[in-house]
């Protein structure tokens, strides 16, 4: 059973999904209104509203201003969702995953690629102008103009507005509780400086990015990959088994809108897993720089939201929002605090002065939340319309993820497809995909890839989007194993 | 016999000393031209000015305009030299040398405490309008203000510019030799990471910057600390034979104006150490961040300059020179270059994008050698008139450091002091000194301190050293051990 059905709000969407299959709710059709559902169910506007923004990020319905909520045209036909994940049944090879990585990341270089495998949203998006205001603002307020070093612990301003931004997911943090690190990388890899030491394992979901398997390994770390569901997140009772087993000196979760995955781990996991392995003692390090990209209600919660015994390191970041040039990220490391303040000032002294005073004034002036609404809508509708083109033009027997955010999609591609060759040769028609075999250290995932929607969408995205569904079915005929 | 005293400069310039320690040159008197000295001893005209650059380094002549070298009035007392550094043979602490760091920088944090302490030239000296001019630049001409990611190995244009500059020290690196890092502190994490593992062993200078010694225990690795010399750096044949007995992995050098000893290796031994090392496949990490600052004629060469085998790991930064905030470093991996890259993206993605274009520019200008020229002039001055406070007021039997360059002096102190604990007293002067403790994991050097005199010279900074040196005397006289 899907774990998610268990919260009222699924319950709701999925009855109203049902009907929209059997066609009793038709395309086009509007749908009761909040209220009315309300009042007929005894629930909250809220759990409604939460029903239908988990419709809406399904492709299944859609929101008209002013008019309410309508049945969507269902594309020809509808993908199922991909299956809990099964890693570490395999052999591992680092090295494998390195070069793959190595080689995505060279097609980055080049403009002429259309790069559903970046993870960054499109520059149309970012409020350039005003950054660049605030940049010139911070050169002139700054003592020294930015050249000088920033504290340790970085600016006092930024760290206040994230402190403050944190009572919306109940994080209660204060400006002391909180590091600004180059980036989000930096707060990783600070945080398992800090908590464990080479030859330590770790746990993850799976799969997962590539980034946190290859720090972890380049620390001379173990890597526990755990089965993950791609609405749910990671299989709780997993980890719980491992921690019980002594087998892992720390977690690494990304909670929200997980990349690649897209899973969110509901709100009663998080403070299950949190409680839990609070009380063995194991650190969380929660990757979680992808929350205010959501497409519901509501940010979701996170694990530090339930974090009692400060075990939790919360870690996030503007690169996936605002700038990713700009390397500002920051960590909250709970009890960690005194000693990754060490680590962050032999590692690196402090972060750049200039980027930091920018994105504080920035917070400040109530721009952020502004700029989130307009991005989450327009990733929102991205992410529609690539779930749509897939469905339309992708083989049989294809699966495809539904994130509640973010700007991910995971294609589970029928057994016999390699999307490791598949790559090579989309990379012919200037199409770079990320394979699934990036996000795992074990050899598994060959049949699957992620594809970003976080550019602008416009009609050569939709064509190239045809290219592959050609290229897949083309690749399909030539594979005896398929028959 | 000291090592130095092997080169023809030093021939000469201990010959020029000898005379004025014994009043055959009296102090006012105007020294033999450079073309005079060239003639009768029959020696090249630069080795004649890199013999007065480093008497005048000396603190025994100055140079007038137009008119030549002089012989400076001595202070009343001229201190010695410190010993060739003995360590290895004490216990280790590495939380000592933490909490003793932590310490001295919380005391950075307040403009009113007059910081012997830092290792930053201070503001007044950066070229601090020039750098905001062209950071706006980089704002209008950079596609999304900068707010977009560099790539992994950096801007093309500023490690072209650094490739250039490696021209005047026999570097003879190409723009696709290096890759930009977030300061030296994430060349030097690199280098580590690249080309050791947990549980290998490193050899280091003793007494080195605390950051190499805190990095390389947060990485896991072991630290063995070598005998140093405090004008000519490491001992050769102590290295030597670690690498012979096979019980180093890599080995880690601050090669020019050492970090805090000041000292410099010749250029032989630079040879030496590289060839040795080469053949014994043991990486040279080469941190050489204050080789432009140097007081003689010309940059000295770096063991990168006699590199033929690709096995010198060559790290630098414009953070003690041009802006220690913009967080702009850059290494020369050699061999190592494509694990690097590796580590270096999935350690930090890429550096922030608006600094390298800024300082690319900023060095494509040609303004960075005029810049340079100027604040080796003023830490020239500044250094010799520090070596003159302290010779005036601190206590008999103190020994002080003649650095070629850099904004450190290394003062050793008679046995019975004891620095961290004076570190509390002269902070109740809000004076901030770096405890010689700071420097190794070993409990040593007790009795010794780094002065940095990259700060603008005042009468407050001058009226700072005496306060030192009374304080020092009153400490003395309550020293039982001492009498």
């Amino acid at each position: 059973m899907d774990a998610g059905s268990t919260y009222l709000y699924r319950q709701i969407a999925d009855n109203i999904e049902r009907k929209i299959e059997s066609k009793d709710f038709r395309a086009g059709e509007k749908l009761p209104s909040v209220r009315n559902i309300c009042r007929e169910l005894g629930v909250s506007m809220s759990t409604v509203l939460e029903a239908y923004y988990y419709l809406e990020g399904r492709g299944y319905i859609t929101s008209r201003p002013k008019s309410g909520y309508f049945v969507r045209q269902l594309p020809a036909k509808r993908l199922a969702r991909p299956e809990i994940s099964t890693p570490g049944v395999y052999g591992e090879d680092a090295d494998v995953t390195n070069m793959l990585v190595q080689k995505i990341y060279r097609s980055f270089h080049s403009d002429e690629n259309i790069l559903f495998s970046v993870g960054v949203p499109g520059k149309e998006f970012l409020p350039v102008a005003r950054l660049d205001k605030e940049m010139v603002r911070a050169l002139r307020s700054l003592p020294g103009s930015g050249t000088l070093y920033e504290s340790v612990q970085g600016n006092v301003r930024l760290r206040r507005q994230i402190a403050l931004q944190s009572i919306n997911w109940n994080g209660n943090l204060t400006a002391d509780d909180i590091i600004i690190t180059t980036g989000c990388m930096e707060a990783l890899s600070l945080s398992l400086m800090t908590v464990v030491k080479a030859g330590d394992c770790i746990a993850t979901e799976s799969p997962v990015y590539f980034g946190l398997l290859q720090l972890a390994r380049g620390l001379g770390l173990n890597v526990i990959e755990l089965p993950t569901d791609a609405q749910t997140g990671v299989c709780v009772r997993s980890l719980m088994k491992l921690a019980d087993e002594g087998k892992i000196q720390a977690c690494c979760l990304i909670s929200n809108f997980n990349n690649p995955l897209g899973s969110s781990i509901p709100a009663v996991n998080k403070r299950e897993i949190t409680e839990y392995l609070s009380q063995k003692n194991i650190p969380v390090i929660e990757d979680d720089l992808y929350a205010d990209l959501f497409f519901g209600l509501n940010r979701p919660l996170s694990c530090k939201s339930f974090d009692k015994n400060s075990n939790v390191i919360w870690c996030g970041s503007v690169s996936k929002t605002l700038a990713p040039g700009y390397r500002v990220g920051w960590v909250a490391p709970g009890k960690y605090l005194e000693r990754m303040m060490h680590h962050k000032l032999v590692s690196s002294v402090s972060s750049a002065t200039l980027q930091q005073e920018a994105v504080a004034t920035f917070l400040e002036s109530g721009r952020y939340e502004n700029h989130l609404r307009k991005l989450r809508g327009i990733l929102h509708t991205n992410c529609m319309k690539l779930t749509d083109s897939v469905s339309c033009c992708f083989p049989e027997g294809t699966r495809i993820s539904a994130p509640g955010g973010g700007f991910m999609l995971w294609v589970e591609l029928p057994d016999c497809f390699n999307t490791t060759e598949l790559y090579d040769i989309l990379m012919e028609h200037k199409i770079s995909i990320a394979p699934g075999r990036m996000f795992t250290l074990q050899n598994q995932y060959e049949n699957c890839m992620r594809l970003s929607f976080g550019m602008e969408w416009n009609e050569t995205i939709n064509q190239a989007v045809k290219v592959i569904g050609r290229i897949l079915t083309q690749y399909e005929k030539t594979m005896t194993r398929c028959q």
